[in-house]
């Protein structure tokens, strides 16, 4: 092993992301979706959010087991909400049917970019691996969170994970700028859209979310528990 | 955007891992694990699987909802499984202090790289970067897998996941070489060691499993139903 290890500044990021974003746009690479539509994605691409937020949800599967016959799901069972993608972020479908890319917010715009080209802006490559690296470090604690404890603590671990990520700090605790449904909430938790309504009105009723008129949340930094201090540490 | 793109060949991968390999035996970087031994590990370093397995599980966490005072964790409750991760695959526990990296088989082997030593050996941090994309896409699908269906569908549904990646295929269908406990089955899954235990019983019934003297695991490739199809595809 030889050499010195310099990595890559804030700045080095900043501007290959722009050199990106100006590419896309001059090559029809940059596409404006309105909200809750499903991106036409294909394998062999990676997407970029370059404004709004992309949701990636799982689709609902049907059970097979003890029967040969597709057993149909019940309805207030919601799709998996499986990551937000918000602005800067790649994703990507892969070989993996099971995915579906969905634009969250109006105006959402998605850049695409071959894997075969994302080597054409030196240290762009390494630029979006490690954005993946961070995603899977998120999706971790996102998949500890599922497997443990009670739902009314997944799906408040879950809103913590989301402030930590997208949250803007207020003189109140962290404001989440966009709105999930009820269902949404479920499919992040593996719940159902009922159950995910009734907690949410137990956790605003014990002070540890605010709901504000448009439906966003808020989380107060006031309490500190010990699962807060988990998330936020 | 520019030039050519020449992904790197397997031959590639292959000969710098054993490089890496050959360096961390010389310097020390290697050590060796007996069963279920937590491993020491810090921020800032890249941990590589040479010879084994290591599971990644999540602290058990306190509840916090609706009390000041931590709830103890029921007895039943599994810490979570996050990962088992093989030969020649990296993780890392990042500034993640929920996180904890154990040996899951006899004579587990780690190599340790601090992140500003990979670049040392041209290509291989995108070799690392890379299989932390595989990873992330992985746990998609397990997220995917847990937050959907029945619980004896995300039992059976992780055991395929697990089958695709570790299976060994034989005239049978697909081994697991190695053993997971049923707490530990659960820890993946969200669910408890008793109800894990009752399911097992359930699958090798209905012949969706085959339970073998030494305690591992086969999935029989007969049957083809719409979650094996997925899994599978």
């Amino acid at each position: 092993m030889y050499g010195v290890y310099t990595p890559p500044t804030v700045e080095d990021i900043r501007l290959r992301w722009q050199q990106i974003c100006t590419w896309a746009k001059q090559n029809g690479r940059c596409q404006r979706y309105q909200k809750d539509v499903e991106l036409d994605c294909e394998s062999g691409w990676i997407y970029f959010v370059h404004r709004g937020m992309v949701r990636l949800q799982g689709q609902p599967r049907t059970s097979s087991v003890g029967t040969s016959i597709a057993i149909e799901v019940p309805k207030d069972v919601a799709p998996s909400l499986l990551a937000l993608v918000g602005v800067g972020q790649p994703f990507e479908l892969g070989r993996e049917q099971y995915l579906q890319a969905t634009s969250h917010v109006h105006n959402t715009e998605v850049i695409r970019i071959h894997v075969s080209e994302l080597s054409f802006v030196p240290g762009f490559e390494i630029d979006v691996l490690q954005a993946f690296r961070y995603q899977h470090q998120r999706q971790m604690r996102q998949l500890n969170n599922v497997t443990q404890g009670r739902v009314i603590d997944q799906l408040l671990g879950y809103l913590y994970l989301l402030a930590e990520e997208f949250g803007k700090a207020d003189s109140k605790g962290l404001h989440l700028p966009f709105v999930l449904t009820h269902s949404q909430l479920a499919g992040a938790i593996g719940s159902t859209r009922g159950t995910v309504t009734r907690l949410l009105g137990e956790l605003r009723k014990n002070g540890e979310i605010k709901i504000a008129g448009d439906n966003t949340i808020s989380l107060p930094l006031r309490k500190k528990s010990p699962l807060h201090l988990q998330l936020l540490e």
